[in-house]
């Protein structure tokens, strides 16, 4: 049963599982997404600021959200999202990295307009295996809310 | 020859041209990524508040970042990206939506450390072929700067 708008709380946290990233889906994420030289030709990203390959920031926050859903929405009676904020990438990801997410409820609101749901924020902190915070972002969630009628 | 730092003026536009969006698409993308139910199963998009099978909102911010890659950033010596702001979804993007974006040059600073680069910040606005806007979001970029000697 999944959990609704009521059953989760502000500062309540989940931990995914991991994902180590391959080079050649950081190759061919980049390929149909973000081919910049830095993430789809080696010799390129050799002479780049990264000094060799490095995943799409769109291919980890994609991975991340695997991970999320995979481990966190997949509990919850999540709506959809309406939108993202303070996305900042800090360390590159690397072909061979292991990435782990951890989430938490910053905040939730219910909806004036809409009885039925309320706003969940969550912000996730994307880590590899060296401990390293590669990635953070705020995720503005839509949730199920209980039904006035339902039981609690 | 791609524009470097000094070449780019705020408020300076760049037009995408067009991607037309599959189910295909949009049920792989989420099968790998987002696999939540109304991006995967038509029959639970239908009875989703979406009514309707509709692409993860980041298979959309993928498929606008390489509409910018091909048409905005492979003209720019763009040497990474530092995050994202403000990223909203209005309009679900549904199979068969044609879409397009419009980036625009909001501000550009130099770095105080590295003479060799400067941080330009990017408003993409991405539209589907009825002139919704479907998303849009602030990207902040990392943009190769002239050294000292270089003829301008």
């Amino acid at each position: 049963m999944s959990k609704l708008f009521e059953d989760l709380d502000e500062g309540e946290t989940f931990e995914s599982g991991t994902h180590t990233v391959t080079k050649s889906e950081i190759v061919s994420f980049a390929e149909q997404f973000d081919p910049q030289p830095f993430h789809v030709d080696e010799a390129a990203a050799e002479d780049s600021m990264f000094g060799g390959l490095v995943a799409s920031g769109l291919h980890t926050l994609s991975l991340a959200t695997r991970l999320t859903v995979d481990d966190c929405l997949s509990e919850i009676a999540n709506m959809g999202g309406s939108g993202m904020d303070e996305l900042r990438w800090y360390t590159p990801v690397r072909p061979g990295d292991t990435l782990t997410v951890r989430a938490e409820i910053l905040e939730k609101t219910p909806s004036d307009s809409h009885p039925d749901r309320g706003y969940v924020d969550f912000k996730r902190r994307v880590y590899n295996d060296d401990g390293d915070e590669v990635m953070s972002v705020i995720s503005h969630n839509i949730v199920r809310r209980r039904a006035a009628d339902e039981d609690s």
